[in-house]
């Protein structure tokens, strides 16, 4: 596109409105910023492939079995060496942890005593105004007294399972699941109920309706925002008739809403369906772990008020405390503002990374293969010609040092057999590529 | 007794060799050092008061219900202007904090990227490594690739009891037992049976081995050294002899070892019954929250082979990873060998502690009362006169702003009515000088 200073000549406007101008259209992804170089128009984000079909998934509720399985895959996402098309891990370069440990060197010096306590139930104040803060973006006007923090994400819904539901209870699930999802349900004896899901807009309502007449679900674990794998956003009008749905029948909805703040769209984040729950049926949850700490183990929940005092008692039963310092780290971090300005870098780097193993998956694999576009997040999910197995290909990749996420660990069933999951946060490089390349030719000769 | 230089003079010996006699002594609990002053004698650390009975609970395992007014209690234990003598929280003076914290704000100086990372378990393998080292001291060779690291003990525990047992089994206890272990049972609706404990020997072996025949039992959960509340330590052969009922009858014992290094005697530390668990059956767990960081959320636990892969899964899904900065930090402080000297004044300073609360106990408190001796750990076990009800007593106290932890919460029947247990971890002062008169003279009323 023309310089700023050339635009602002022809157009006889200032500078700084055309670099206004100019910040507009990056934020809504159509240009950007090179540094020391000028604007350029951006690739489109929506590659040509078709996307997947809408999910058929198996009606009968399953003790999930897919454990072993994703504990390899898990393991080998961090293993230098190894293609990290695995594991949804967010990348160093991804992640503040500078900032965040000088923060907390300093808070460390000026509080010896507050910095190492049982930080029992509800958790780190600060954290929880912060946290509340935010989550007026996404529609949602939440009390700082609402929150508890957790362990992660991980806990919060580990804790929100065990507040709504028993072992052998019925969980609806999208489908695909976030295999982690499943996990957590194998681990604690319930059973998993796969609803057909929009790769675009998640859970459909139509079928969920179906399976809530016609199964005893005792709740609903949805990632409402870029879910993992597929990226799907459910449509704010959709979620309002989630959640009305939900509480005319009295079945919780437990809402992981983990890649939340991870849109490529930076004009603003979707909203949760918290913001909906007028009546105390939802059980938002989310954590720092994809978007600043991954190690901090900092995450929290927020129950309506007849689940409370469970839940803090199942926290207490459960690690006890959530870390107190990195909360107090966090806390200042969100304070001080920096988090949206590394939040527009990352989402910006992200929006790119993903557009960039799309456009290589399509040119390496076999025809007919379909490629979700994602609103968020960083990870692709791809449907390969039915010839293709997904755990034959993961193996033989894994010979190659290529780790994938095959897709029948994102069914209790085994289903998504033609299915993978492509992480796509790392930076997009020649091992990426020769990686990519790799997979297209082992998929096109099944 | 006579200074360094008289003795020395006065024996004909050097002045090195009076020292190390006296640091011997020292270590014993026989004398001790005032600082610019000499060394004095000690009184003894028994005190006159009985201790209290064997306990006689009751048989049939129970569904346990004491959540709630733990809650209260550990809620009120931080709370400013109340006397803490309810949770058994270490102090601050007794936590290295700033030394962990310049080791933590060094390691993230060298290494943004080592500090901040999804540790999935095992965990942290320089910690692993300083643990294992230190089980040697209490008889027991373990591996480092045994160790899986845990948010906490209480997660250890939490996912050991998942591991080998299921809702509905029996997990049978001392009795009292610690309120943190019935909490956990209670939220996993597993059912406690307890069992007949000496506050000086811990569990019988004769009652336990009746409720194996008599009962289902699925699991033992026991802390072998310095129980809370009674402080009680098993002795090596019943430990061995623990060790071998068990594997006989092929149930798992779940060891809670987080006293294991506040033993008063310093010339060493109790074994541990891992020590003796040749046949692959004891699952050991510990933590650092009680010795160095309650706040960092940092234990561990070592399941023999047949647990590991679940004990994996079940971190996996319960808090997905333990918080790796933490990790890093404990295992440097432990490498430079830091903790043997910490360790060192915390065990003078518990000892000292303890016997004062004790010796309060004695002055204040209506005839008939009994107190335990503990070896360790920083609590009291009280038996008041029958006609006292400790639940009354508590809530009494709290009007004046005294927290105390009531015997029913020790039990998951509500026996030991006329019970209390006393933290004596923080300094002697006034205010518990007035707390404990008043608790006497409250309890005097009844």
């Amino acid at each position: 596109v023309p310089s700023v200073r050339k635009l602002s000549a022809q157009l006889s406007v200032s500078v700084s409105t055309v670099l206004q101008a100019y910040r507009i259209l990056e934020d809504r992804g159509r240009i950007e910023a090179r540094p020391q170089s000028g604007y350029y128009v951006r690739p489109p984000l929506a590659p040509a492939a078709a996307v997947p079909r809408v999910s058929r998934p198996s009606s009968v509720p399953t003790k999930v079995t897919v454990g072993s399985l994703i504990m390899e895959m898990l393991k080998l996402s961090t293993q230098p060496g190894v293609a990290p098309l695995g594991g949804a891990i967010p990348p160093d370069q991804c992640l503040p942890t500078k900032q965040l440990n000088r923060i907390q060197a300093a808070i460390a010096r000026r509080t010896s005593r507050g910095s190492n306590f049982y930080d029992l139930p509800p958790g780190c104040k600060e954290l929880r105004v912060q946290v509340a803060r935010r989550y007026i973006d996404a529609g949602c006007a939440l009390s700082p007294d609402e929150l508890i923090t957790t362990c992660g994400c991980t806990e919060a819904l580990n804790l929100c399972l065990r507040a709504v539901a028993r072992p052998g209870d019925v969980i609806a699930l999208e489908s695909p699941a976030y295999y982690g999802h499943l996990q957590i349900i194998e681990a604690l004896g319930m059973r998993a109920l796969e609803i057909p899901t929009c790769p675009q807009d998640g859970v459909s309502l139509d079928a969920l309706r179906f399976a809530l007449d016609d199964k005893p679900v005792r709740a609903c674990l949805f990632v409402t925002n870029f879910q993992n794998p597929t990226g799907a956003v459910m449509p704010d009008e959709t979620k309002r008739e989630l959640v009305e749905l939900l509480a005319a029948r009295d079945v919780p909805l437990i809402e992981d809403d983990i890649y939340g703040d991870l849109g490529f769209d930076l004009r603003g984040r979707p909203k949760v369906c918290k913001a909906y729950d007028a009546g105390g049926n939802v059980l938002l949850c989310g954590s720092f772990s994809k978007t600043l700490a991954p190690g901090a183990r900092v995450g929290w929940c927020a129950p309506p008020p007849r689940w409370r005092d469970a839940l803090e008692e199942l926290k207490v039963t459960t690690t006890m405390a959530t870390p107190s310092l990195p909360q107090l780290a966090i806390a200042e971090f969100l304070a001080s503002g920096g988090y949206d300005h590394h939040l527009r870098k990352v989402r910006r780097y992200y929006a790119q990374q993903v557009q960039l193993v799309s456009a290589a998956v399509q040119r390496a694999f076999p025809e007919g293969t379909r490629v979700t576009r994602p609103a968020g997040g960083h990870v692709l999910w791809v449907e390969m010609p039915p010839r293709v197995d997904a755990l034959d290909l993961h193996a033989r990749a894994l010979e190659r040092k290529i780790n994938i996420a095959p897709g029948p660990i994102f069914s209790a069933k085994g289903k998504f057999r033609n299915f993978i999951r492509l992480n796509c946060a790392l930076r997009y490089d020649e091992m990426i590529e020769r990686a990519l390349i790799t997979l297209g030719r082992l998929a096109g000769d099944a």
